[in-house]
């Protein structure tokens, strides 16, 4: 009987992944199919086209497309299963291409999902041909061309999606919001690198502007705005979206500090080699006695960060506390996160949905 | 008598001249507008926001608006005066923004229209903050992020021209091609330059695929499309846009080597010191007899090309007799644009405005 029972139960936790993992398979479907058919009108026969067609489509796969699972989810809260809203939850994945290529290559970072970055990969094979000039330089500039590439893209894609003129109407608003707020946060991030460490309050102000917003957010109101959802599915999906956006952001900056270099497929305490005024060690700075406080500034100030470096910075950080404190900073947002969505007025597949993107967002360990 | 008939002539030859700047006016303000307004919109407030703010809407000066021009003629051919046709036309500049913004940080040029390119811009004022980081970093990104902005506010400034959805459904596929094109245009050139000089032959196919379907033939076909012209006029356009667009790559490529830096805002022999592969070097070395030959290998593998390498180089070009030859192939091509025109079934003063643009594309300075 109490096998009975688990049994019963089971497809109500089960059922909620295998509709996200299929949600996730069809965005990524249709958003390779319009690369693919993109790149191949426009490279095939070309001497660049040969690299340019296999790896621009390549560089979708791998990708958690939690945007487009967010932007569906948003749809379905008021519109049907369909294929037109799939495309549209995809094109979402596009935008977020350009901004990793361009961002890896604005922040020199050699490694994405655990493979060289666009730009490296471009780089290496200018250097295979054995070409004049720079292939460092050639890498940066094709990546960039190519993140130009799905920016044009993700519009295409989100305009030809299908759905009807009405829906893209109310969709368009929040779309555009989220690509110039892509650029324009990028923009404040250089910005912020090149200043000193920010306090709490303005570190979390700039965070909600950019990623939080980003991820979660502003992807589920689009796609509640394409499916014309009222206020309050609205107010409950922004509410959720602003603490699980949070969340998610402690729990990137979490792994970035501390990270398994194996399962997140960078290199170790990156964000400390990249001095990343990160929540985490904004926070450890917040939390830090004296003593604590001058070695966190000694740290910061290094030419090199090498291995030793990072090891005792992460040891300092542990120590003052602020990993712990940004793990129950996360656990408190994934909680009031679903009460929200507990008290809101959505479609039962929906919400159980949400419920379960909260848990991945916030517990994921890549 | 006499002087009556001049003064009754006059009109009809000053007519277009005063039209044509008058969209080109047109194009800029509400280009500038929109500009301005995004930009207040996103950076009002911010530490970046001061600077971004000025130099972003700035960089929209100076510009010569050919693109909006010519797409507002195409759409003259079959369309009324309208500011929705303006406000679409004025989208290109935008898009153009953008192709310049990046290709001015990819190509490392310093000037643009005679002035600080925008990476240089944002470099020194990084520079001037006293920031930490590199400044030329800093430049480099920050001129990406705003042609960033420009591709995104070029197609939102087309979406909402004012232009009824089935005007604007004829414009998409002419508009994502061109988009599309200069970033694969971009990154052929990449390679290009990477490689040794190409034929003549293959050299035009480039040059028709890229910077002259751009500038004349892309912008015409789009306008007209938006106007819903019919083949007739479209054809005639097409085959006028592949000649005029021709000619105005092969002068652009003169002014490369020969222009007046007090005019051109270049300094002097700019395409011979970035050793590009233009059509004037091009045809010198087809066009040069074995000395000459072997002295323009000689130049073209110069680790520095200075002044006095720039004053050889041009003489060499000279002697081959390719300065020459290229203005002959421009003023055959601008008489049989001339040629089109004439039989084109076209309103008068399209056909005016197309007859004056085509001498303002072959016979400019700058």
């Amino acid at each position: 009987m109490a096998s009975t029972m688990a049994a019963e139960e089971a497809p109500s936790k089960e059922a909620p992944a295998g509709w996200l993992d299929a949600v996730g398979a069809r965005c990524l479907a249709e958003a390779r199919g319009f690369v693919e058919a993109r790149a191949a009108e426009h490279f095939s026969g070309r001497a660049e086209g040969e690299l340019a067609e296999t790896v621009i489509p390549q560089f979708l796969a791998g990708g958690k497309f939690l945007r487009p699972m967010f932007a569906y989810v948003g749809w379905r809260c008021g519109g049907p299963e369909s294929d037109a809203a799939v495309r549209a939850a995809a094109s979402l994945e596009l935008l977020h291409c350009f901004a990793l290529a361009q961002d890896d290559v604005m922040d020199g970072s050699a490694l994405r999902r655990g493979r060289p970055a666009l730009h490296v990969r471009f780089s290496r094979w200018h250097a295979e041909q054995r070409w004049s000039g720079s292939a460092d330089r050639f890498g940066e500039s094709a990546a960039i061309l190519a993140g130009d590439l799905f920016l044009v893209w993700s519009e295409q894609l989100l305009r030809e999606s299908g759905l009807a003129a009405e829906a893209l109407s109310r969709g368009w608003p929040r779309y555009d919001a989220m690509r110039a707020e892509l650029a324009v946060g990028q923009l404040a991030d250089l910005v912020n690198d090149a200043r000193t460490l920010p306090g709490w309050d303005s570190l979390l102000d700039v965070l909600r502007r950019k990623s939080g917003n980003y991820t979660v957010r502003r992807p589920l109101e689009f796609g509640a705005a394409l499916a014309g959802c009222g206020p309050d599915v609205l107010a409950a999906l922004t509410e959720y979206g602003g603490l699980v956006g949070e969340a998610f952001q402690f729990k990137d900056d979490l792994l970035g500090v501390f990270g398994d270099p194996a399962v997140t497929g960078k290199p170790s305490g990156q964000d400390l080699r990249d001095r990343k005024a990160s929540s985490v060690v904004v926070l450890a700075a917040e939390m830090a006695d004296r003593a604590q406080h001058d070695e966190l500034g000694e740290l910061l100030n290094l030419v090199t960060v090498d291995d030793d470096a990072v090891s005792r910075w992460c040891g300092l950080i542990a120590a003052t506390g602020a990993r712990e404190r940004l793990g129950e900073l996360i656990r408190e947002r994934a909680d009031k996160a679903q009460a929200v969505i507990d008290a809101a007025v959505v479609p039962r597949q929906a919400a159980d949905a949400l419920a379960l993107l909260a848990t991945r967002c916030t517990e994921r360990e890549q």
